[in-house]
């Protein structure tokens, strides 16, 4: 019993990473060695998982190889679209398909080390994601393209055509923002569950299941509801004075770790306008950045000292709102993201593994003796 | 980085339970309130699950009840099926298999709280180990009979006819042993996933990711290979002595918890003494002990002062080869029994939640500048 009781781990370090650096004061955030700013608009969705996963980002050729590779590991067999099939039918949640369709995802592949099935993992989430929702609108998957970039082919995926090169460009960014954050509780499940030497399957498997909980994968969704309503004319200072009038919260905005503005938040505000201008709807995203302004200054006024910026879900909302993403994918388009942070914490934790065990306080009764059913 | 680092969360206590309790020094274990030697061979398993939700038995009108609440969750659907099927076909391992169609657990029920989908989780377990089993035998599946308890159900489906009274028995006993042991990684997994508010099916697929791993499920099949080299003509202190001198670890003694005999192993070997003795087989048991004796007085002159005793793979191996099971569903038998406590876990978290979020310490580089990828 002389274990110390710390239900949220709150103030425990439990890995060392080269991964990725927060530091919530500041508002900054290092991925694989680079300023958030410096890498999430000029990577590709590729880039930064070979980043994480190496150290360092690849040569040209090492690009090409790696683009590839993940490419070829993207189908799906027809077992695992027949579950989707379902899940779509039986109006599973999306996140739910997610799950069956990774925990299956080791099937009918030949990975012969945790590298390859890692790389499987980042590969197959978009196809799954994908098939998943075109059975949903009732209409027939698409097959993945080798020849398409890992964001472009997801978004061909889903609707069938080539995107343009801006909603590419738009998704990537946002691909590598989300890509890694620290010991979040997903990743932390996912070290937990390869830290028994269980494989990185299991482990995004099982990271899918703990990002889907709305304490952590959150609510972008109910987000975009917002900013559609206020787009559609509702005033954003009459808006934010209900939510506060009737004592909710304002989505969007805090969080747990930031107190200044999420740094991620900036990156996708500056992605989101340069995808807006370039598809020439601006009017919408004007209504964002109003009502981010209002909704700030209001929050200072109603919450002194609280400090509640804008954070990552705001602009993800209105980013992924604008690349096509429909509002009902935008946790399992995290994990599309996510999954790459997810295989490069299990390899990393894997390279120098330790159980990950803690303990628990019993507080329950303990000299019971037992009596037949027919005597209680 | 002012949090301190504690790799394996040793002396970390994340959560107050009522489940279950281990004293490690004492060789204790108490499980929902009741010494294991207590509850383990009087309990049917239903009556064990019904402890751990409930913190008391039920009553004989409640018993009833719960096991036709639990036999009428028993079905898995043809999309399921088929992939257990392909996994079989694959030679994928059992506990992927298991993790594929426990994922999948969700899918044409109509759970409608944590509580019932808790229900359904311990209730399909055996179903989909059974499936794959079959499959992989190159035969049909069996339906699950809901006349049938809990563990001669697993028992029928695997095998295709009803057990023995003693079967059933020495089954049951080795279900309730197990089911609870404190934070154990997969207990400790499903807890970090509900801990996001996530549900309790995406809990056991991960828990059963973690319970894959050989650190943590263990390695009662190649306890039972050495059982059988030796009831096969080896002379036991040969044996042993030939392990010592290769520098192998002897399998089935040793636990990183108890410092004196796993209390488990007590249960089990008492239970499976009853079972070969009932089932007229005492040969084999008789060897079982013998070896037992020979192994722990060697060790204890080989590692003086390490306190090497039988652990609970010891009679695992004994009792669960002797009720029908393969050695190759030892481990997903221990699953079928712990999702039991799993499911107690996520519900008495969910009752008093807190997220598990521990934190990470950097030790990557800081100012990286991007380059193209052609200038690299």
């Amino acid at each position: 019993m002389g274990d110390e009781l710390n239900r949220g781990l709150e103030g425990i370090a439990v890995a060392e990473t080269r991964l990725s650096y927060i530091d919530g004061e500041e508002g900054e955030l290092i991925i694989g060695g680079f300023p958030l700013a410096e890498l999430a608009g000029n990577a590709t969705y590729e880039e930064s998982v070979f980043l994480l996963l190496n150290d360092r980002l690849p040569t040209a050729t090492e690009l090409d190889e790696f683009r590839a590779d993940l490419a070829a590991r993207r189908e799906i067999g027809s077992e695992v679209r027949d579950v989707l099939r379902r899940a779509a039918e039986a109006d599973e949640p999306p996140m739910d398909a997610l799950r069956m369709g990774v925990a299956a995802a080791s099937l009918g592949t030949d990975v012969d080390s945790n590298e390859s099935a890692a790389k499987r993992a980042v590969a197959v989430f978009p196809t799954v994601v994908a098939t998943y929702w075109r059975y949903r609108q009732g209409e027939e998957p698409v097959s993945p393209r080798e020849d398409l970039s890992h964001a472009a082919n997801y978004l061909y995926m889903l609707n069938g055509e080539e995107p343009t090169d801006a909603a590419v460009r738009g998704l990537e960014t946002y691909l590598n923002t989300v890509v890694d954050h620290g010991l979040n509780a997903s990743t932390f499940t996912a070290r937990v569950v390869v830290s028994t030497e269980s494989d990185v399957v299991s482990a995004a498997t099982a990271a899918v299941g703990t990002l889907k909980g709305p304490l952590h994968g959150g609510a972008p969704g109910p987000v975009l509801d917002m900013l559609r309503e206020v787009a559609d004319g509702d005033d954003p200072r009459a808006y934010v004075q209900a939510k506060f009038d009737a004592g909710e919260r304002l989505m969007g905005f805090g969080h747990r770790v930031y107190r200044v503005r999420d740094p991620r938040a900036a990156v996708l505000s500056a992605a989101a306008e340069s995808f807006y201008e370039e598809s020439g709807d601006t009017e919408f995203f004007d209504t964002v950045q109003e009502f981010e302004d209002v909704a700030v200054e209001m929050l200072a006024d109603h919450k002194p000292g609280r400090r509640l910026e804008t954070n990552v879900e705001f602009y993800t909302a209105a980013l992924l709102h604008g690349v096509g993403i429909p509002k009902d994918l935008f946790t399992t388009t995290f994990a599309i993201s996510r999954v790459g942070g997810w295989m490069a914490h299990c390899l990393e934790q894997l390279a120098d593994n330790r159980i990950i065990r803690p303990r628990s306080h019993y507080v329950g009764e303990k000299g019971r003796t037992w009596t037949p059913a027919e005597e209680r």
